[in-house]
This record gives structure tokens, sequence and C-alpha cells, in this order.
């Protein structure tokens, strides 16, 4: 934030649907300190804010041990959110949040300013700021797990859109008469690479006959996953191999449209796929470098994200360092 | 441009495959004098610069008359340009303009600023500043024609991509297995929407035994394009009507996910066949209403370009006014 002191840090509050994690950050994106406790179904949201004021606490106690000033606090919010008066609208996994001005009631019970934003843009902003976008402007980021989530960074921020809704590029189609997806559109680039399309395709193409050490493993009772199907890929297995690279030539031809609408320098793809260089990173920037033009599809790289589990915390922590 | 005084004026030029057409532009977007003259295959770079200048000259004479001050000159461009350094590619449809460094040329010879944009960014900035979507300062704009152009104004301003590549709107591929499109993918905005595949597809349809008062006029000789179906609509013939909405669905469907990526307040839609507001222009927002996000599809508006046919002086002179 402009004016903020060089040695500044922030809380970075990530919101999952098992535990909530949180962190001191430090304006070089380091995490000095950690809180975590749980969430799920049985917490109420009086629970879970009295955790996080608990948490906070201890974290801010540990900023001015180390005579550090702090910032405020960032959080990654895991649902749909109005993010310019820090309003959750709800969170799919946790009961009780309806419509809950979260900025509002921290800040009065915390006395430091809160900014809260989606879990996908917040680990955008800390790619961009912190990980494998670090140094640049302009760029994407791709989390790629059960669903698809997103973040366009424009001049070094987050691109909110006029009502800030902007950034759902899960949910951009890459082809009208594919499958259902839950937002009620047909073929978004989630349900061509979101993890329970994963499962659900490769059973299907295994059931009509596919050869692959994947069905010994499932008969022996293994869960099919994108991880088991990675497994099977690193030890060869063709089929395996073959739709790894099949799924990221989806992905591609989602994000060839996306490098002609916002040429992007760089697209960040994080997530347990995004890791699978030889293969789906490969086909992924195979088919960017095929269907983008040649201008666009030339300045941009494609790289996985750097974060990793921490990415939540030090995202989250970005929204107010930046 | 910041400074520039509140009378000032620009000369906007719409370079096209049969002629060039200039104008003097005031600061509220007006007309205020015209110039034209032939361009075409047969016509040289060193005419029709010749002819740039002698027009340009005259406009400045006017200007000068007038005793407004003049801005500069701004070009909208048919055909890939570098946008930074005012080099124009090539002309697909003019011979011998390989690598023109055009905005040198002209700054040399008529000692004035030129800027050149291509020819959709143009049109979309000066529906944004002058037209449709005069006081919105986020937006799409699209012109539907052989080919799809587009261009994206966000906070006010062309927004460009850091490698000037950006906004291919026509080249947001909606259906990865759909037809090949000229640009290298397949099921690009352009294949569904653009007049080619409108032509082609009526008669694949007409062939395959729809009935419709097209056939009839077919078989007087009359040609088929998006006029000749939409007044076939206009008429009532069914299969027109429905054709109609379903081309308008298609490009809702490629809308719907760019409103959930950009979250426009506006799309502008230029072209003929968008101003069938009744059946296309509703079925595409029905699309977008259907297929995007509640929040973003809620905020966004569609509405057809007002400028018509002076939309690429009046959009070239705003590349210098704005």
């Amino acid at each position: 934030m402009a004016g903020m002191p060089k040695n500044a840090v922030a809380i970075g509050v990530d919101i999952g649907g098992t535990s909530v994690k949180l962190g001191l950050v430090d304006s070089k994106g380091r995490i000095l300190a950690r809180e975590t406790f749980q969430s799920g179904r049985s917490s109420g949201r009086e629970t879970i804010l009295a955790g996080l004021s608990a948490c906070v606490g201890r974290l801010a106690a540990e900023a001015r041990r180390r005579k550090l000033p702090l910032a405020g606090i960032g959080i990654g919010a895991p649902g749909p959110i109005d993010v310019e008066r820090g309003i959750v609208y709800f969170f799919p996994n946790l009961p009780g949040w309806k419509n809950t001005p979260l900025k509002k009631i921290l800040e009065k019970k915390l006395h430091m300013p809160v900014r809260l934003d989606n879990d996908a843009n917040a680990m955008a902003l800390g790619e961009f700021t912190f990980g494998a976008g670090k140094g640049v402007s302009d760029g994407l980021a791709l989390t790629l797990g059960t669903g698809v989530g997103g973040g366009i960074v424009l001049g070094g921020k987050l691109f909110h859109g006029p009502a800030y809704s902007a950034a759902e590029i899960g949910h951009l189609v890459i082809n009208e008469d594919g499958p259902r997806c839950g937002c009620g559109n047909n073929g978004c680039i989630e349900t061509y690479v979101g993890n329970s399309y994963f499962a659900r395709e490769v059973r299907r193409r295994l059931d009509a006959g596919e050869k692959s050490v994947l069905k010994k493993w499932l008969a022996e009772g293994k869960e099919l996953s994108p991880y088991l199907t990675w497994q099977a890929a690193q030890k060869g297995d063709a089929f395996a191999c073959r739709f790894w690279e099949e799924t990221g030539a989806h992905l591609g031809t989602a994000l060839a449209g996306l490098v002609n609408i916002l040429n992007p320098s760089l697209i960040v793809l994080g997530g347990g796929i995004a890791q699978d260089k030889p293969r789906f990173l490969a086909s992924v920037v195979r088919a960017i470098r095929r269907k983008a033009f040649p201008i666009a599809a030339r300045s941009v790289k494609v790289v996985p994200a750097k974060l990793g589990t921490d990415a939540g915390i030090i995202g989250s922590a970005a929204l107010v360092l930046v």
C-alpha cells in the first residue's frame, strides 16, 4: 500500500472448509509466525470469529515483539463475497455465514484495516507479488482443484471489474455443447480440468475398455484421483500419459482464447495437476502456441505456482501489503 | 489527452479496402468536415500516402480557418499493427504496406502527432467516448462483419495488454470441436457469427430441406447475406427468425464467458446484424443472463453501436482526443 513502511507486516488468513490458517507475513512474503484452528461444519460462525480474534491477537503481539508495524489483515474467502464492502455472501462449506459483514465486524473488534477477497484472487496476487510471477505486472493465475478458480493481475494489481465479479476464469466456456457445469452453463473450463471431471472421465474410459495399470490399482481398492493417474503416468502408462496430455490441451485451448483477449505476460497454474511439467504443462503450452495469435502466444510464459500450500496465507497478506 | 484545450479537434482516418475516409472531429465527436478518396488494390502505398497528405492538409486548413487547435491524427488500420511504434505489419486488402512505419512517415511529413490502432479498437474507443457507451468507463465493443473485431475499454482507456495484442474478442473459442477459423484455431466466435458463417450455414440448412422464403429469393437470383436473412425474418419467416435467434445465442454464450472474466458494464455490438434487436440482440441478452454469473450478468447491458458508418472516422479521432 502507498506510504507503507518498508518493514510493514500483515496477517494473512486462509479460511478453509476444515481449518483456518493464519500467518504473520513480512513485505518479502515470508511467514514469520503461524496460527491455525479447526473450522468444519460443526463450527458455528461465532466460534470461527472467536478463533480468528484469538489468533490475530497472538500474531499482532508477535509483530509488536519484533517491533514491526502491522498494516492490517487480509482474508482469502472460500465463497462469493462483496469485495468492496467486505461482506461474505455465504461459504459453501461452512454454515451460518450468510451476508456477514466480516470486514466491519473484525475492524471494530481488532482495530486494524481488514481486506477481504476471494481465495483465488488472493492466491493470484500472492503469486504475482511473492511467487512464480514476482516482478511481472500483467498475467493470470489459475488454481486447478475441485473447481477452477482464477485471478487477473493488471498493472500489478488485481483486476476486479466494475461490479467486483471479474476473473471467474474457471467459467470461461470452451465448448457450448460440453458437460453441464455447477454454474449452470455448459462446457466451462472447470468441467474439463476440475478434479471431479478428471476422476469421472478416467473411470468412463477405463469402463469403455482402455488398458491401463489404473484398472489393477482400482481393483486393489485405491481411490481414483488426478494424483493416482499421475502416478500411473510416471510409470509410463500410455493411457494415463495420453489423458494428462489431453487435459492439458483442453486447458491450453481455453487459455489460448484468454491470451487473445488479455495478452498476459505470464500464466501461473496452481494445484496438484499443474506440477506435472512434462505432460500437462507442456501440453498446455503447445495448445497456446498453436492456437493463440502469434504475437500474444510468443509473449506469454506458463509456469507452475510456487507458493504451494502457503499460497492462501501469503496471498491474503498481499491483499494488505500491495 | 491530458492538457488538451477544450476546443481541440483531431483528424480521424478510416482506411478501408475500397476507400479512405477522413474527418475533422471535434471534442464532442462531431464531424466538422470530411474528405475521402479511393484506395483499392490498384492503389500503391505511395498513392495512398499522397492522398492522405492532401486530405489531411485540407482538413488542417479547415481547422485553422475555424481557429480550432488541431491535436493530431488518429488512424484506424485494417490489419495487424504495432500500436506502440505505429508500424503497419500489413494490410490484408491493400498491397505494398508490409512493415510500413506509418506514424513516423506521417509525423515527419505533416508535423503533427499521429496515433495508430487497429480499426476495431478505434471503433470501441469511439463508441465508449462519443457513442453508445458514452459515460461508461468499462466495457467491450464488438464489430460483427466478415470477421469479428473487438476492443476492450477499462477505466475509460483502450486495454492493449503488455504486448499490445489484447482484445481479439472474435477469436475467443466457444467450441474447441467447432468449425476451423482463419486464425488457425477451431470454433472461435468469428466462426459462429461472422458473415461468411452466416451465409454458409443458412445455405447448408436450406439444402438440407428447411422451408423458407429464402429458397424462392435465391432462385430469383438474390444473394445470400445476413441482410437477406434479416429481410426474411422481418416477413415472419420461421426459419430465418430461428436462425437469427440461434446466432444470437452463440454470441451470447461466448459473451457470458467474457462477462465472467471481465465483468464489463456495457457491451456494444456494431455491424449490421447487431441492429436486429427483437431477435438477435434479445437472444444475446438471454444467453448472457442464463449463462453468466448472476452479479456479473445483472451488471452488464448490451446495446447496438450508435456511430454507424462514421464509427471509423470518429473512433480514430478519439485515439488522439481521449
